[in-house]
């Protein structure tokens, strides 16, 4: 595994006015079947994987909220590099160390 | 077409140390292989289709630019909506409109 | 002038639900206030210069749509180097020399 | 309180060529001392606090890391709208209560 990804999904037009809470609780349950290790953040969901699967996730994601919602927005940022797996933790941990 | 996105995709490792453009000429020959509407800008490259048409054309520049570049950075942005081709050129169109 | 720097800004709760297309005319009109060189594109606002007069100019941007949004969401890329002006327009031409 | 953003800021040209970890340590005193409630992630830094706040220690983090490297580049994304503070723990918790 070697990508690191924060994404951010939220509907622009939607039959709702409520909050955003429901939209993004169901992005996390479909990113918690992907089986890929993941975050929940205030302004994001952090995932590590290949790449192709992260995008593969997404994808999913995307096209469930399509479905209910006439407008989606989209901000995704991918961090690629070789490497095994941990880089999620081993990212923050390695700035942690530093500012003990 | 009903989606229209923005991508940044840059190297953070690198064989060279010069500039970018190489690297984002490649990425514009790619993107112009797909036959999507795309148009080259200082901080990004829009374009427009259907949303896997677009994830499709973003894989390809991210695993080229993998190949030789030890750690590369994406930015990706995504406005999907229903509707037809065009929405490029409308978005911008619709806001000169009201600026004239 | 050292910035080149992308914005998004869109309401997230607004009085009406139409198009997006009036809140990002009354943006660039205060972009354009700033007397910055910058360049509307259909995913975001291109424009140029110090630091700080970009900050400020998106601080105008953000508290102007804040008045009549209860809610506002902000994405901004910036490419910060030393350099003259004009790296808006370099940057673009420097790729499109290598696409001839 | 009324904003969350979240914000990675990283070199692009730089004296050494190893991690960036030293160098998102140091933007992280800087947000310490702002006195703003914060959470290093994986893929940035989230913070919470009044539009002005968050931009002048974003600048401060700027400033900072542009004096040591001569290129920088910046990612920002800014939730905002009124409300009392603590929106940056509340937002996980409102997805939270749903997933349970």
């Amino acid at each position: 595994m070697s990508c690191v990804a924060t994404f951010s999904l939220f509907p622009l037009e939607r039959p709702d006015q409520g909050s955003f809470a429901p939209y993004v609780a169901r992005t996390i349950e479909i990113v918690r079947e992907s089986g890929l290790p993941h975050e929940l953040g205030a302004m994001g969901t952090v995932l590590e994987g290949e790449f192709d699967e992260i995008m593969a996730t997404i994808k999913r994601c995307h096209d469930d909220m399509r479905k209910g919602c006439g407008r989606v927005y989209l901000n995704l940022t991918v961090d690629s590099r070789s490497g095994g797996a941990g880089r999620m933790r081993d990212k923050v941990e390695s700035v942690g160390e530093l500012l003990k």
